[in-house]
């Protein structure tokens, strides 16, 4: 494979997205910035560092893998492994500017069929190898980074939609299918998957299963692990082939055990979701509350009681303050909480019913449509404001309703107060609701230290600790990978670390998948 | 304790449910079964046996159970114990009338709170102690009989309702908690837990979460597995508690490897289940379809494009039938195809135009107020069925909608040929649904031979062959217990059996948990 091969995400190694559709930090925002302290750093261009001094793949191991996919399916170049290391996080992002190479692979392979993976998997053991399995490369957790030496494999040429089942309403989607060519697969049928993460760009279905993402339309379409029917796992010991039923009472229901799993169980090939038709109009609106209790408890009307809407999205007064200083993100109103409702199919006029019982100010279609157009665009921000000097960092979780305010609060508190010598702009919203709770993702910009990697570090500690403390998880949809590792350990607790690692053992004996992500 | 503490459901052990609620078989069907060749068989009243010669506890067990539990709550009483012998599969029954008492425990201990269970189990393993769970029951499918010698621990003394969250609408049971109890006490607070099973009267709490169950208002409250946001297990190694937000992407959802488990990873002492409030107004009516498919297109509709009712049943040609030929079981109609919609809240007149449109014909309230009334009887109907020499049993699968019209006659073909000596009448319905799927629910009537138990393997292992043929899962709430294992093992497969034995020995080390039960 040629670096021409590699997807867009990666033209530009170490940069979100497209480099197509780079963005530039608003005057205003670079205004505000300054108020944090946030100075551009004298310039040290990228300059990319010879590979460290390290040994790579032996002859044996090499031709092991040649022997499974082929000679053109195995790169050990370097531009390709580089462009596969890591993933989307600040520090990882920050790792990348600095050119640290510690993480990267030793080859990049790209298997064409279920059992060229399970070929490779069955043999991995014997030659020492560990692998990485890689989608869409967008992990905001370390979910890419292995703790030994080990090969990437790509899944991008498994990307074809196999089966659609239109009375089941069902497809069968290979797991290297990205979201945007699901999307186009199914449209051309007349059908949506209706699972929009901000990483819908890059990230793929195998990726969305391993991860369990969640996507802006979640309050319609639900979370990708309750639109997942059906999964095949190729591990080291053989196929697991899940999902004969919507649902069963047949044990425990397996697919949500591998669901999460983050490839330490095995590589997802395949995966069976279920698709609804394409919806021929959408509607997004603006909606202002005085404040974020208000607009919590409007949301939560509407997730206990319904009717619920495709999108719901609540910012809290500082989030709604920083987007409304750029009239361009998103436009309109005047302070208090920004809610952005969207519904697929007719307007829904029982949703705006309850909002408007509920205190809500409808701010019309300007707002929403605002959101709509920009709603991939943050991530493509947080490369210029690195650039100028800010340490932009989001983090998520999720809690029961009646935790949500405390946990808001601690959270925050624990931001602030770890970051005190940079002071913090600290932002937050909900945007997946449930029945019984909702999650909460947090933004955080501040000045970047001459350390901005452990001045994260030292936050994000301290965040997780507050989540751990007010009774949330350590994470709603970003997932494990390792920076979540040891708070996930405790969340869940030793003994079903044990489980865990007793399932892990069984599909894979040797350690090959994954080795350090998820379970330490 | 004494045999009046027992729950109503085992005062008479060996026939279903509530003594004071027994029903007649209508005349209409004794004359039918005729036709069948159901003959009474001749009288051989049910004459207690005396216990087979085994050992019993010895001192030191006794003893041992004695110093977790207090000697009141440790029973070798013979009536309690037959009294905890197996649930309420015809297999049961037809044993039971047999006085076949293979499979009485040891004995029967009623632990008070979670700590009891915990030492309990902490010590089965050194004192060489089996234990059943046991909350209400109610299993069918043999999961009350262990493989070897046993102690049923009867959880009827966890029966509080520990926590009632009114802003996340979320409730903490005790898992004794019996499912009449759970509602009267949500009611008392305006609250309803909305789970239905047909044994509602019977079990409990923590067997609708062991057994993955479902319930008659599946449509609008999803089952028991959809109900639950978090877990308490007591397990030899101690416990672990699962559930800090609705849904989270930290790892795999193991409260999904809990629910299903049916006691062999632990014993679940603490459910925490989603609530709603509870309606002030409920609608059922009939609706009559010319034949199944018509009727199977128009439930589908509603399932994937709503507005889904609270209660959706389907009846097949053949079951409308019978159950018409009796007006006091289900009035009204005329043949056709059969369906139940119920409603909770106003009147859903958009529900009834789904149907209308997909050619269902208004039968009015009276066949639903009919079957609400009667539909906790059905059961009950099977212990004289039993008498009068009939052999009446049902099963149950679920597969994806593609799937339905196929796997329902190859069951049903199936169940004809094995029974082909004795010719069943064979009724089916629908009474769950999913975008991507539905239920099949059977009911097998015929004469009996003379060797029954052997009669209904045989043409249960023909069934459940044609449901894995037909690519159903062997239950769809059910569960697995003893009489499923084989099926499901082939189902989820060797390797997936593999990983869930790899957790029950990492909990369970000493197969003290329910050996036998779900896995082999």
């Amino acid at each position: 494979m040629t670096e021409s091969d590699l997807p867009v995400a990666h033209l530009t190694p170490g940069r979100w997205g497209d480099p197509n559709h780079q963005v530039e930090v608003p005057q205003a925002a670079l205004d505000a910035l300054k108020h944090l302290g946030v100075r551009r750093p004298p310039a040290h261009p990228a300059q990319p560092q010879p590979e460290p001094d390290r040994p790579g793949l032996s002859a044996d191991q090499l031709s092991f893998l040649v022997s499974v996919l082929g000679e053109q399916y195995v790169s050990t170049d370097v531009d390709i492994r580089w462009a596969h290391t890591r993933g989307y996080s600040t520090t990882d992002l920050l790792r990348f500017r600095a050119n640290d190479r510690s993480d990267m692979p030793d080859a990049v392979i790209f298997p064409g069929t279920h059992e060229e993976v399970l070929g490779l998997l069955a043999g991995c053991g014997e030659h020492g190898l560990a692998v990485v399995p890689y989608s869409g490369g967008t992990s905001v957790v370390g979910g890419l980074a292995a703790n030994r030496r080990f090969v990437t494999v790509d899944l991008r040429r498994l990307d074809q939609l196999t089966e659609l089942d239109e009375v089941s309403r069902t497809a069968i989607f290979q797991a290297g299918v990205r979201g945007t060519a699901a999307e186009k697969l199914l449209a051309d049928r007349g059908y949506t998957l209706g699972h929009f993460p901000q990483s819908y760009e890059g990230a793929s279905i195998g990726g969305y299963a391993a991860a369990r993402s969640s996507g802006q339309s979640s309050a319609g379409y639900g979370r990708f692990d309750q639109m997942v029917v059906g999964l095949t796992l190729a591990t080291p010991r053989g196929t697991i082939k899940l999902g004969r039923a919507p649902m069963s009472a047949a044990g425990p229901d397996l697919r949500q055990l591998v669901l999460g799993s983050e490839g330490a169980f095995g590589i997802i090939t395949e995966v069976v979701v279920r698709v609804r038709p394409r919806p021929t109009e959408r509607h997004f609106e603006g909606w202002r509350f005085d404040n974020f209790a208000a607009g919590l408890t409007a949301v939560r009307r509407l997730a206990q009681d319904g009717p619920l809407p495709t999108v719901l999205r609540l910012s809290d007064e500082v989030e709604t303050a920083v987007n409304l200083a750029d009239p361009d993100v998103l436009g309109g109103g005047s302070g208090g909480a920004l809610a952005i409702i969207g519904c697929d199919g007719p307007y829904n006029q029982a949703t705006a019913d309850v909002l408007t019982d509920a205190g809500g100010q409808n701010l019309g279609e300007g707002p929403g449509e605002t959101w709509r157009v920009g709603r991939y665009r943050a991530p493509y921000l947080r490369d210029p404001l690195l650039d100028e000097g800010a340490l932009v960092e989001t983090l998520e979780t999720a809690a029961f309703w009646s935790r949500i305010p405390a946990l808001k609060s601690a959270v925050t508190e624990a931001l602030v107060d770890a970051l005190k010598d940079t002071p913090p702009l600290v932002l937050c919203h909900i945007s997946h609701v449930y029945e019984t709770g909702a999650s909460l993702y947090l933004t955080v910009v501040c000045a970047q230290t001459g350390n901005p990697v452990e001045q994260w570090r030292t936050a994000k500690r301290a965040a997780s600790q507050a989540i751990a403390d007010a009774g949330g998880t350590i994470s709603h949809h970003h997932g494990v990978g390792t920076d979540h590792r040891d708070a996930y350990e405790t969340e869940i607790g030793p003994l079903a670390v044990e489980a865990l690692k007793a399932v892990k053992h069984t599909l894979d004996p040797d350690g090959v998948l994954n080795p350090g992500i998820l379970l330490s």
